[in-house]
């Protein structure tokens, strides 16, 4: 579930989907509708998959924003207009079956683990790169939620004390250096400054032009993503010195851009870790992609029912 | 056990010292004089506690360095002459008995977990801020050492990326701001700088003068006291964001100022932090102090035995 749309599937328990169904978020209509348009989105799957309902097990559901996870309550959400809406008991009046809710890092956190990247790691990372930057771990080989549920808040820890203001308020967020928001930001400061540069060439310039004219060796482009992800590579570090992981499978639209991406983290990070502790963490790419959230819900009822 | 003394005591299993004994590690005369002057502090503990080898459960160590926790091996120590050292096996030849290592943060963690501060809590992190930087995690009730056992590496985690040249050879390591070494380095640059200030009365000037011409009102030492401990507060901010935990018990030389410290950590990480998490986090004054180590070991020895 997310600020555009609420996607839903069904999958077997090896993680297969065997229906999937999409539909828009229409956030505007607030937040009764918006739980109607979820419990429809779970309706046309079981009756794509056809399925009966006593065939199914549960219903796992990742959502944005602070939770409760033990109640099942949306707290509040940046994209979604849910205040304290109990949205576990809401589905349920509807489908009586096991419901589990967590937030989407997480989820697409357990999905990494159970069924994508990190299968069979006791202690993992994942990192999503994407319009913010956030994260979860798994210790011990379970997820870590830490006192309040929020653990791994990794897009507003501080990696430059001094450094750019974030729409947070704090200065030198890694939130503010590393996300597809602030690549695009940095570029978009640098055609403002006059530089010459490919991107001028577009009326629109995102994280992916920034990463397509970078392959294509326009300079500031190059200067630009080297900047952000220099950033993101000292990050990485740092939680590779914290966590001392076996694995940080890294996910999100910005990873999706692959080598280019890869091999400047892995340069910063081999100059900046302890060879011992780093030569020991593999840092791979998200493997469920796009699928990551809805993989993940699937995956966070999978774990759940065991 | 350290680089200047070698300090053992014989517990309860409540953790009440009954018989503490201390003596230099002499750190010159090499690997096997050193496990030699152990098993001296074990003997003079056992003897002088008049209690029979029969009774003793079993002997926990705490360790600078980088160790193999599993097999009892320090394989390298910053302080120690100690290489690939088999320090279990070289101990149970003399004392048949169940011996553990840990780190000396871990071992202050599990101290404090278990005998101090974080008595009860879950999900709990110690920091010792002394000649340099580290820390340890308690993780869903139980000490967390990661992959290859050295998580909680935060000594040389990056706060500041284009900040001041730390030993380590990177950049800005919050080891490099806040350390007791830090401290003294930034005033020793402020009076070399030829800056009015109280300092110049001192021959050698260390934290503990810092400190103490800070809370006389000296402006030099308050503005250095300040500058280190806003960039400890943004970095215990960090890690309550990464780990969302109940408690933070501050440990080590530096904490021991008691209120000047806490109140300029406190006021950073409240205005760095959201309300909701940081108002759920206690940080709190290590309560074994100068004991964490001693206790420590005792604490890990009490942890295992259980």
């Amino acid at each position: 579930m997310g600020g555009t749309k609420i996607s839903g599937a069904l999958s077997d328990l090896d993680g297969n989907l065997i229906y999937k169904h999409t539909i828009p978020t229409n956030v505007h209509e607030g937040e009764l509708s918006i739980l109607a348009r979820i419990i429809e989105v779970i309706d046309k799957v079981i009756v794509g998959s056809k399925i009966k309902i006593d065939q199914i097990m549960s219903i796992g559901i990742g959502s944005p924003g602070t939770l409760n996870v033990k109640t099942g309550v949306i707290i509040a959400a940046n994209n979604l207009p849910f205040k304290n809406f109990p949205l576990i008991e809401a589905i349920k009046q509807r489908f009586d079956l096991p419901i589990f809710l967590d937030n989407d890092a997480n989820v697409a956190t357990i999905g990494e683990h159970i069924l994508g990247a990190g299968k069979g790691t006791q202690n993992m990372l994942y990192i999503t790169v994407s319009t913010g930057i956030g994260g979860g771990a798994i210790i011990n080989g379970n997820i870590f939620r830490g006192n309040t549920d929020n653990a791994l808040g990794i897009g507003h820890t501080t990696i430059d004390i001094d450094g750019r203001k974030c729409k947070c308020g704090n200065n030198g967020c890694i939130e503010a250096y590393s996300s597809g928001t602030a690549i695009a930001k940095l570029a978009n400061e640098a055609i403002n400054r006059g530089e010459n540069t490919s991107l001028n060439n577009y009326n629109v310039v995102t994280a992916k032009e920034v990463v397509r004219e970078a392959e294509n060796g326009d300079g500031v482009a190059k200067r630009v993503l080297d900047f952000s992800l220099g950033h993101l590579g000292i990050y990485i570090a740092n939680l590779i010195k914290i966590f001392d992981p076996e694995m940080i499978v890294v996910g999100g639209g910005v990873s999706m851009a692959g080598e280019i991406i890869f091999s400047k983290i892995n340069e910063v990070i081999k100059e900046n870790c302890l060879e011992e502790i780093v030569s020991q963490c593999k840092i791979i790419p998200s493997k469920l992609g796009r699928d990551a959230g809805i993989v993940g819900a699937v995956a966070l009822a999978i774990s759940k029912s065991n």
